[in-house]
């Protein structure tokens, strides 16, 4: 990539009446709105142009991609700012000053694409070691500026790019992951909650930890004590290392992934906690529970994403209050239930109506105490509230 | 109110195929859903019925009231069940348990209606002092019970009935405040996340503590070190000790209410902490500062309900639109904004882009980092999502 030279940049035109959305502080152009001239159609994707208005007024700099729906995502507002390593540099600085103050160690979510003026990028941070998730042509061709300003900000050991997120296809990008820097070998150490994790950023999972419900499994921890917990979709044990350490008296781990159990297990053991880990489908094991009459204080149902487009909405919802239908019979009276959704394409109250259908279909009555989000390291740009892919509830049955 | 004989109870009878939605789980018939007959129209308001289905299958026991839209509020899915004091106990002590789970001191609300099975009640509690608000014609009725049950349960010093919520009168209820045990001589303490605030039961003001916000009083102190910080309609200084006590450099606290800035900087007293108390209208008090270029590294604005009614909404609207763009140009770069609502009929994505509108009209982008809602002491019914009144989120400007 040659240096941005504002002057000298392509401009990209929006058509006459068609920036108002934009000017009102949304940081997408879509292709409709602009002028798709053969010039600007021949653009590399990912190039930075200067958006402007058809009364030609420069309103910005953003990168451009011709392929996609989102044809422009906005970096500054200022179009006569460089787009270089300082810019890049000072996204990044802000953005950990805020992590900073809201967390006691570096672990979590450093960058949250758009919210954090990198649309398209995610930069997940533990410790010294840092991996990238670069989901846009324009923050593909920035990636070695970014890769840069990381190393001189933070000096980590590793650098990684997972850049293997189906969106990318949307955007004309290939899928791969690589090392920029340093080595992994075996999975890392993850701190939340003044507890130690692993995840496998290197090996056959190489998905990572979900900082996310990190403020949800802090506050499930508030409810364990004295009680017996299971946590399905464990996962590296997130949930059920949570509870164990605020006081649950037996906590079950289920996952399908032998891996995910071992992470979790090391976790346990690091933590000289204790847990029992079963290596189940989920459903199945919820049956089979239920049909053994067990009984738990709180059950946490933490799926992966059920919708992953808007045409498996239906399907995905149907999942969910299955999830919820086979969840609350485990449940003791007075019990908890925590149930969760990533589906980006699942909206928040039908999430909460498909649980509180399956709990009611269950049988049982309840009261929800809580609903919630991801942690504050996945801040949403104000004007992009549909990007709060997560939903949580946590409710207690009679 | 004599005794509740299950067997001699009238019936109210659904109309036939519209009990699906009652059968479904959701707590309320509808005056359009039952046979209004001669009969059931000449109940007193209130009244214990047996709700039965079209087809004879006998649902629940509900409180009837023949003048109000919401016709049958449930009180037990098991009509056989006497609605006596023990009932009553029944719920109070589960909702206590749950409660005193959640909380290391009995500040909280204890009875959130709907969700804590008793339709129409609101319980507070203030270690041995107790507020009521009856806000239903069954729940009027049953107050005898409830006041002896909540009198056996905990021994309080004082039980006080705040009747006076214009909702009343939809029920066919007088306004009216009560003193049943006790007496209150001058404002009650109330702890809340390790501090003591003051909340004047018997005064001018008699509008209690908003025991709603603890949860976002407690986060928006995480942030509070270092900065300085603006706590508009501060009331009795709920956010601006808590920020004080979170580190902040200077807090300033405003109100129009000479009495509530008393109760605050009484409770600055009390805890040792240091604010300023500015008695002002909010809107002008934020033009004014913001026209002596004061900048605060924590802007906090938690109005009054601006959505009193359907028919308020664009007026409303409008004025929490206006709030966030009075308030953001007073946030220092990097620094915080927290806006809340606790009008009902202020739809949540509606507020959030009202808020997120003003901030940007103001000239200033930001992320939001949370979204929130209202303790869990405040639970919901599973199948009442929109009971969730309060909405806040806070948000990092640049």
């Amino acid at each position: 990539m040659t240096a941005d030279n504002p002057q000298a940049r392509p401009l990209l035109r929006f058509e006459k009446g068609r920036s108002k959305r934009f000017r009102a502080g949304h940081p997408w152009a879509y292709s409709n709105e602009v002028q798709m001239t053969a010039e600007v159609k021949a653009l590399p994707p990912g190039t930075l142009v200067t958006l402007i208005d058809a009364g030609d007024e420069k309103l910005g700099v953003a990168s451009f991609n011709p392929r996609s729906l989102i044809a422009a995502r906005l970096l500054c507002d200022d179009w006569q700012r460089p787009i270089d390593e300082g810019f890049v540099a000072e996204r990044l600085r802000k953005a950990l000053a805020l992590r900073d103050l809201l967390f006691d160690q570096p672990w979590y979510r450093w960058i949250h694409s758009e919210a954090d003026g990198l649309p398209g990028l995610v930069i997940d941070r533990y410790g010294d070691v840092v991996v990238l998730q670069v989901n846009s042509a324009g923050m593909e061709l920035l990636t070695p500026l970014i890769v840069q300003a990381v190393v001189e900000l933070i000096a980590p050991k590793v650098v990684a790019l997972k850049n293997d997120a189906p969106v990318r296809t949307l955007e004309g990008l290939e899928l791969y992951d690589r090392l920029e820097l340093g080595e992994l070998s075996g999975p890392v150490e993850v701190r939340e909650n003044g507890l130690t994790y692993f995840a496998d950023l290197a090996g056959g999972q190489k998905t990572g930890w979900f900082f996310d419900q990190r403020i949800n499994r802090a506050f499930m921890a508030t409810l364990a004590k004295g009680r017996s917990a299971l946590d399905v979709y464990s996962y590296g044990g997130g949930f059920a290392l949570a509870l164990a350490a605020g006081g649950a008296t037996r906590v079950v781990a289920v996952d399908r992934s032998a891996d995910a159990l071992e992470l979790a297990s090391k976790a346990a053991a690091a933590n000289n906690l204790k847990i029992e880990t079963v290596r189940a489908e989920a459903y199945a094991e919820l049956a089979r529970l239920d049909a053994a009459k067990e009984k738990f204080g709180i059950v946490v149902v933490d799926p992966p994403a059920f919708v992953k487009s808007r045409k498996d909405l239906n399907a995905g919802a149907k999942g969910y209050r299955k999830l919820a239908k086979l969840a609350a019979p485990l449940v003791e009276p007075g019990g908890f239930l925590f149930a969760a959704s990533c589906s980006h394409h699942m909206p928040v109250e039908m999430f909460f109506d498909e649980i509180a259908q399956g709990m009611l279909q269950a049988g049982r009555s309840g009261r929800v105490i809580r609903t919630s989000a991801a942690g504050p390291d996945h801040p949403l740009h104000p004007l992009l509230p549909e990007s709060a892919y997560l939903k949580a509830m946590a409710i207690q049955l009679d």
